[in-house]
């Protein structure tokens, strides 16, 4: 039986269940798991009881709580503890594929004073649109996974692969102890897995499905120049000391241009050129100016075309200034030397570049701009994070199945897209479990996330679950 | 009989009463009168209760408490009263010339905790150094006016002036109310006033006394630049929109060079030219580069000759970047590129710079220098806040007998000075008396007024009384 005809009566399945879904989403969304609120952070171990609940009665086995121990500085409550990582298998068949799905459980903050139409904890169906925290980011997703799960039982269609959940409750708030579980568990929890699947992104825009194989990677810098022992009066000392914040402006007014050129020699030629395949993709997405100019709330766009948008977005490097440490930075007026500044400025990192070799040309072209103002004031630029970018084969045969199962539900080849910023975790998975990573989204590119009156829209949910076990079914007939 | 030998009798008096001086700043020292501190208002008005019921003692006449009104907002109380100006005369012989002294009664802020060896409201002598908050700025001057009257009633030496004081209680937040009194009372309480002398300032150094007739003005200007309609993420647009902090950070590094130079045309050719008889005046200042940079705290001054230093910071326009609202300070790593930035700059002016000129050439180089970058984010730049530059011809009558009583007391001729920063009320006083002010200065530049440790030593306060008084006898033995 082909894979097209198996699905069928699951298909069918999950349009029964519907109500069964947005109620399992509802009762998600009513529990206010805001991993960044630290006196919320029983409801996000109450979420985790919830996962463990469900799991258990939709058959899953070996389901663990992982204990991550108490949360690390800064918090107010030095014995807080972290929520538990929610590990569980479906399925334990050698002779099929093993796929690892991940997805988080706690939400962003919210608060009906924050603008929102509707209590962000009360799932709510308006026009077509399940609104609610959590309902894209990413309860939606998780109930996904379980939603598959129980159509399949109630079907009576066997399970295509053996599935592992990794179900983390501190993603919102730095992933704290998850790379250590990934790596910890590469040889046993996780052990034998073929591929992961994550779902935890969003469509580039509203009319087309798409699946996501690269991410930027960011290098963040700071550049310290100190002069004074302590700020000083600018009537006292102005136009006799050497001044911090002159050579601080100067250096950082040198590392980019108007237009997003960067400025720092070497760094654009680590960038691996477009190729005639990759330049394809880009020429299909669906995507215009007016999509970015309404997502950034002005005109002030750089390119006007989508291809050359898109590929700065996701393939090109950038070089942000975000501000000073030290300086002035309050209302009104004060006539302050600071005694000592410090700029930061990141680095969105691609495909070829080296993270220590740009540190380098960092380092060295802001050391000979220092150099040329002649100061005597002390100075230093250092690394203070790094990320590393993430790119896939989209064509794949994890990425292979996707497309098939987003085509067999959508009716049209997703997209293949990138995103700009980075889910360090997806490097870490595909380093550490050895295999292909795919993102695969659930949500649109206005559900608005971590905004006000964030939804999922009901069609994109069920739609989701039929997509997420197609993926499954396409990639488990493949070779194993 | 001569000045000299009128005051010799008055001279062992003040000798004979300095335990009784002490004892009075002891006092004025104990009430904590800060008025940066709305907890702290009630001993403010005490403060202005001593003075009153001092000057009632010493034989003062028509003294008046002046109610200010409420403080204006910012306060966390808004029915927050302001403390007076008092207002007293002593002698009222028209056949005499009559002379406004001004001071303040308010201090700074001081905990112990701060840093200070001793009690900062406990006024403590300690090899010969008065220690406490307000020894020097300026309850020692403010005593130091009481002190010439107690010792000239006690000596039986004719008073040899009117005088006017004028003692307000809120210099160290901004002088609320004072400007607009000056102006009320020009005609009224201050009508007739020959002379204007404030003590509030210092020395240049520690070895030299100084007369002061000049202090530059400061223009503050501030540039908006804005883009997106909110924060955004530079992972998401980093590359492609054009962002307001680069071309924030470019203007800002085009206004001025690590050497100081103001960059903006037209702004050094206001500056007045060096005088042959200024320049001399400048050759026979004490003072020295390593004295710039331990009050710097850092050994990054721009220039190495004590003339250049002292040009620089008195006769000199200077620039200094404060810092930028709207961007990130804080500390560690956000990847934010910020909506709304705006930089803080200011200018401080001299002889001859016009301010509205000034202006002008400011706008007019900004606007140029951001048309240059050719971006579509907004841009403004705007004056937020100017003081003018003042200057006085420190050969005139008042400067004269303010020398000759330097030279009396302290055996040199006193060094002619001015300051770097703004005393925005000398020039009020000028502009609304039409008069002379005198800057005659008690405290040494060590003194450390705003800072931990404020004192004053007591030979400075005891010869600062012989001189106050001194420099009303030269001044009344002129041609009224
Ligand atoms: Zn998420
Ligand atoms: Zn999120
Ligand atoms: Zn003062
Ligand atoms: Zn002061």
């Amino acid at each position: 039986m082909s894979v097209e005809e198996t699905l069928k009566p699951l298909f069918k399945e999950i349009e029964t269940l519907k109500p069964n879904f947005i109620e399992r989403l509802k009762t998600a969304v009513s529990i206010p798991s805001v991993s960044g609120d630290e006196s919320l952070r029983p409801r996000v171990f109450e979420m985790a009881d919830f996962l463990k609940r469900e799991l258990t009665k939709l058959g899953a086995h070996d389901i663990q709580l992982r204990d991550l121990g108490i949360q690390p500085p800064p918090v107010n409550d030095p014995s807080l503890k972290l929520p538990p990582i929610v590990l569980a298998r479906y399925g334990d068949d050698s002779s099929k594929k093993t796929v690892l799905v991940y997805g988080h459980y706690d939400v962003q903050p919210a608060l009906k004073e924050d603008g929102w139409s509707t209590d962000p904890f009360t799932l709510k169906e308006i026009d077509g649109k399940l609104y609610g925290r959590g309902s894209t980011d990413d309860k939606g997703p998780v109930m996904g996974w379980l939603n598959a799960i129980e159509a399949h039982r109630q079907s009576g269609v066997e399970f295509p692969v053996n599935l592992v959940m990794c179900f983390e409750g501190m993603e919102e708030s730095g992933s704290l102890g998850l790379e250590e579980l990934i790596q910890k568990e590469a040889k046993k929890y996780f052990n034998g897995v073929d591929a992961v699947c994550i779902s935890d992104n969003y469509w580039l825009g509203t009319k087309k499905p798409v699946l996501t194989y690269g991410l930027r990677g960011c290098n963040y810098y700071q550049i310290k120049v100190q002069g004074p022992g302590a700020d000083l009066h600018s009537g006292v000392f102005g136009g006799i000391i050497h001044e911090p914040m002159t050579d601080l402006i100067s250096v950082m007014g040198k590392l980019v241009d108007s237009k997003g050129k960067i400025l720092i020699p070497g760094v654009s030629e680590m960038v691996a050129p477009v190729t005639d395949k990759e330049d394809e993709i880009y020429e299909k997405i669906e995507f215009d100016v007016d999509e970015l100019n309404s997502a950034a709330g002005s005109d002030t766009a750089i390119y006007q075309d989508k291809k050359q948008i898109l590929m700065h977005r996701w393939r090109f490097p950038s070089l942000s200034l975000h501000g000073i440490e030290g300086a002035f930075s309050g209302g009104g007026a004060k006539t302050v030397i600071p005694a000592k500044v410090t700029g930061k400025f990141s680095i969105r990192t691609v495909p070829d570049m080296d993270s220590a070799k740009l540190d380098k040309l960092v380092f060295k072209y802001i050391e000979e701009q220092f150099a040329k103002l002649k100061s005597p004031n002390t100075f230093k630029v250092e690394l203070i994070h790094d990320g590393n970018y993430w790119i896939s084969d989209p064509f794949n045969e994890n990425f292979t199945a996707a497309k098939k199962a987003t085509k067999l539900v959508w009716g049209v080849e997703p997209d293949l897209t990138r995103e700009g910023g980075s889910i360090p975790i997806t490097l870490t998975f595909q380093d550490e479990l050895h295999t292909s990573v795919l993102l695969l989204p659930m949500g649109m590119g206005d559900d608005g996330a971590h905004s006000i009156n964030e939804k999922l829209n009901t069609s994109n949910y069920v739609n989701g679950v039929k997509t997420l076990a197609s993926y499954l079914h396409y990639y488990g007939a493949g070779e194993k």
